[in-house]
């Protein structure tokens, strides 16, 4: 199996490093418009070779874009067009909007929509990670669109990355990772900016950072280019989830104000609960 | 030496754990509320002995108190003044109410002030780790104010423990780590509410929910009978934080709101510099 990846960087790079010594590829071709990127990752043994898009499609089974999201939606209807018998796949973060962008592409059913649920805040080739995907859950949306083949053969590309495989539908799917992915980005870039404006004794916060700041502050390193898009294209339903969480936020600070720890602790232990979801 | 401890859960118990693994206890006295706990303690070898906190105090010479900060601020005055030649210390996330606390009593130089930067989600003997404070801080506070042999003799223990050691005022302290401690703690807490109170499906989020969600809620698993005193006894500087972040959140907000894509970059951007903090 040949498998271009379209973008390789954190998500593409490790997809090429794990199915290639997991023998689901015996080739990988890699494409991206960053240069150094794609020099790095060939340097780094994470592509066979570099191409241009088109000579890398006619050369391929798979094609995987694994860019930012915004340039996904640029893509992905000319590269679906020059497609003839291939599956193209993305990885990106929403699919509401771009799904929409190909719904009367003549090749939509060559096209599997799907998100696997992994990141780190790093970016670039040389963060790439082999096995990084092992348990992991990743999401096929709106399945019915595209072809059997297309789609088993995606299927048994993230079985081989060690991924279980969660159906929903493109408007779902946007819903719930505002909950679970989006919200918290937010809220890391919201806690490290409080942090930088109202600490100025930097050298505290580096000596007294514990693992609890580390771990709130943690995706606030993630990269704009990545994170503008997602945030564009998911507007609206972070928008309720922001609000919803100023609200939650606004009762812990009201318990503050009116010293009311009776309630504070009702809300401590609601908190709790996520423990019965995140063992 | 041996040494006393006050409250044998996750911070005492892996004190407990290290010191006697390097050899700077040769006993170790557990005293608990709990009778659970202490039983636990002793079966996991955690501690030598129980006793009740008198007999353990005239038997030692380090006595640390690692219990909740209300029941420290509560013990702390008795416990000082039934010392005779003995070095006390806490171990607690708050130091300003407790040392005013303690401002007239006849042995107060015998009282060390401190706070290990380090814990976990978890709480209980079963949660104790050894080797858990390895290259982490501490904080000493008011160090003048306790005799130079206490002194000493705690220094060398966080020592022990493969701590290094940052002295501060107590209230500096209390100011600090409201943003780098506290903060987090809160955040978590509302983030686990607003997807619980938001997020119905809970199937999905267990099966979506990826690094990202996981560390920014990990701290949302927090015991409420640990923190509400927390909270209680840094209240102001905790409702000024909160202030700050609910504020850096609705910046957010308006971004999304206004379809402001510019300003939400420079967000994004400054949130970035945590990078420099925060390898």
């Amino acid at each position: 199996m040949t498998v271009t990846i379209i973008g390789i960087g954190l998500i593409g790079g490790s997809m090429a490093l794990t199915l290639k010594e997991r023998k689901f590829a015996h080739t990988i071709i890699g494409v991206d418009a960053n240069a150094q990127h794609a020099e790095k990752a060939l340097e780094l043994g994470i592509v066979d070779k570099i191409l241009p898009w088109k000579e890398a499609v006619s050369q391929s089974d798979i094609i995987i874009l694994a860019t930012p999201i915004n340039v996904t939606e640029r893509m992905l209807p000319g590269l679906l067009e020059s497609c003839t018998h291939q599956v193209v796949l993305d990885v990106g973060s929403t699919k509401q909007t771009l799904c929409e962008t190909i719904n009367d592409n003549t090749n939509r059913k060559r096209f599997v929509a799907t998100h696997p649920m992994w990141g780190t805040e790093f970016s670039g080739p040389q963060a790439a990670i082999s096995g990084a995907f092992d348990q992991k859950a990743t999401v096929i949306c709106d399945r019915e669109k595209s072809d059997p083949d297309a789609l088993e053969l995606v299927e048994n590309m993230y079985r081989a990355l060690g991924m279980h495989i969660i159906y929903m539908t493109s408007s779902e799917h946007d819903l719930h990772v505002a909950y679970v992915s989006h919200i918290s980005h937010i809220t890391s870039f919201a806690l490290a900016n409080t942090v930088l404006e109202k600490e100025k004794e930097e050298d505290t916060i580096f000596g007294l950072a514990s693992g609890g700041f580390e771990s709130t502050v943690r995706l606030a390193k993630s990269n704009p280019s990545m994170w503008i898009p997602i945030l564009m294209q998911n507007r609206e339903n972070i928008l309720d989830v922001l609000n919803e969480h100023i609200a939650q936020l606004r009762k812990f600070k009201a318990c503050l104000e009116k010293e009311n720890y009776e309630y504070l602790g009702e809300l401590i232990n609601r908190a709790n609960e996520i423990r019965r979801i995140l063992k």
